[in-house]
């Protein structure tokens, strides 16, 4: 068994693709036995020479994100790199996806054997589609991927989420009428390193202009980090369509990437990051552990059908539970 | 000390709204001696004598989810009801909210006196605004409140923790250009019960009834919910700028919530949210117990420095650190 696990970390490091589906595959399952191995899998990756970068992209359905990702992936292949593009969309745990799937995006970056991309998992817990996301970079770092494109959908938790596991936060928007800035949340417009107004082509060319100027003005407002250079964070405009700006977006994204590097930034903020994971792998394999304790099942059959009923509030339910098990609380 | 808990009690079933804005105010604190004056609290409330209709409200920025509300709150208000409204709104932990706040928001509906308007807590986990909004609930409820409304934003997993505390789920939607179709996700219409196209006014007005259209015949295409009366889920089109279809649209959920109600669909529905809601519980306390256990800080502490370095993998450290607390896990 760990012979074969050993075999499978040898073809990932070696660029199997297939092996690295495989191994993506394996990560995302939930059976025990398979956790454990997943566990020794990472554990028997190397660590690949020179840390790729990891990259979260945002936007909401719309904006043209499939259209950009393309269009940079191939620019980026084109240029050497090996592109890696991870999907985080909690909000697919129902049925797998939007009702358009992942099979007719990004068709031309998805047959270059430079690219692997890899749709979202269907996951009912964030928590789980973190996991999985983080170990599947650790995977795709491994098979020599140098670019890391960790892209999510839309305006809540999962952008959090993907800004807690990449370098660098790129948030992409389209063209926007006067008053519509305050559809962004300000919360993911804090998160954000650089922010791209897309569709910057024909007639919506001097409207993403003012879009862009709109929300360089907000950012302005906004604390910069300490560590970073002047100018950030970054308002640019691009046409994901016809190419244009796009190289500059890039730079853009690397001049950052550069400093961050060269000023420690970058490896103080992923050693942060892997504390955030350990303690976030604590908690779940707590609750694994514990929930399994025959004391705390039988606590909780007796007292679940008050609950259930609505004599007895949940919180203070939950509170005699723990006390039973193990003892007073405080 | 319980004196004042049974005071504050006693205040909010009266109706008090002072008292209820300061007993939510409670609940939402995360210290530790309040979460305990929390619990009394919400054990001292007397259940309200008939149930109030929780809806659930999910929609995007720029549908008009505000209007709608104030349309809605202000008629329910008009015909006696007593209207609360909460928001979920995880994305607001930051900062508080987005860039417009809520302060211009539903301004004639906040005014009246038969109802209460409360904007989302702010709050870093997903969890703890459960937490906050399913304990509003109650209070609410105990204040006479007999229309609760839940309302949420966005594409994510805000709608499903709205849904799983609500017995109606409704869906506000603008009208869309044709292939705007995909943008909502398959997940959020799965948990429509009722869904609003808004803005069918004016030149929008045809381009409303056709979205109303597309979107009735994908719903036509789920399976419905096998309680539910035939022709649900429903989807209606609304103005709620000049009040045209508001009615019918009510008519519509209340049509849906006597049916659930008397065939005790929405009974069962109540007692297994409460049994979630329990489980949450009981998550969340038994977390806070075993942090704060010896035993446990110091096995973190060894591992820790080995894990934020990158040279151990988070999960394996997890598994170590779970091992020498509790001994072997299999």
């Amino acid at each position: 068994m760990s012979d074969t696990i050993e075999i499978l970390a040898a073809q990932v490091a070696f660029g199997n693709r297939r092996a690295l589906a495989k191994a993506i595959t394996l990560i995302e399952s939930r059976r025990a036995a398979d956790r454990t191995k997943a566990e020794s899998l990472l554990a028997a990756l190397p660590k690949p020479e020179t840390p790729a970068l990891r990259l979260g992209l945002s936007g909401t359905p719309g904006v043209g994100k499939s259209t950009f990702i393309e269009a940079l992936g191939l620019m980026l292949v084109e240029a050497g790199h090996k592109v890696a593009v991870l999907a985080v969309d909690p909000s697919s745990a129902r049925s797998g996806g939007s009702i358009l799937g992942d099979k007719t995006r990004m068709e031309q970056l998805s047959r270059s054997p430079q690219a692997f991309i890899r749709p979202s998992p269907a996951q009912t817990q964030l928590g789980g589609v973190a996991r999985r996301t983080r170990e599947a970079i650790r995977l795709v770092e491994a098979a020599g991927h140098d670019i890391v494109l960790v892209e999510t959908v839309g305006v809540g938790q999962s952008e959090t989420l993907v800004a807690e596991m990449t370098d660098i936060f790129v948030l992409l928007l389209a063209p926007a009428a006067g008053d519509e800035l305050q559809g962004v949340k300000r919360g993911i417009m804090e998160m954000a390193d650089v922010l791209l107004v897309n569709k910057a082509d024909g007639a919506l060319k001097p409207q993403a202009e003012s879009t862009r100027a709109d929300y360089a003005g907000a950012l302005g407002l906004m604390r910069p980090r300490p560590d970073d250079p002047k100018g950030y964070p970054a308002a640019r405009t691009l046409s994901a369509q016809t190419g244009e700006g796009l190289s500059e977006a890039w730079d853009t994204i690397m001049t950052l990437a550069t400093a961050r590097l060269s000023s420690g930034a970058l490896i103080a903020r992923r050693a942060e990051q892997n504390r955030t994971w350990f303690r976030e792998e604590l908690t779940g394999q707590f609750l694994d552990h514990v929930q399994n304790l025959p004391a705390m099942k039988s606590a909780i059959s007796d007292i679940e059908a008050s609950v259930v009923s609505g004599a007895l509030p949940p919180s203070a339910a939950a509170r005699k539970v723990i006390e039973s098990v193990f003892g007073e609380t405080g």
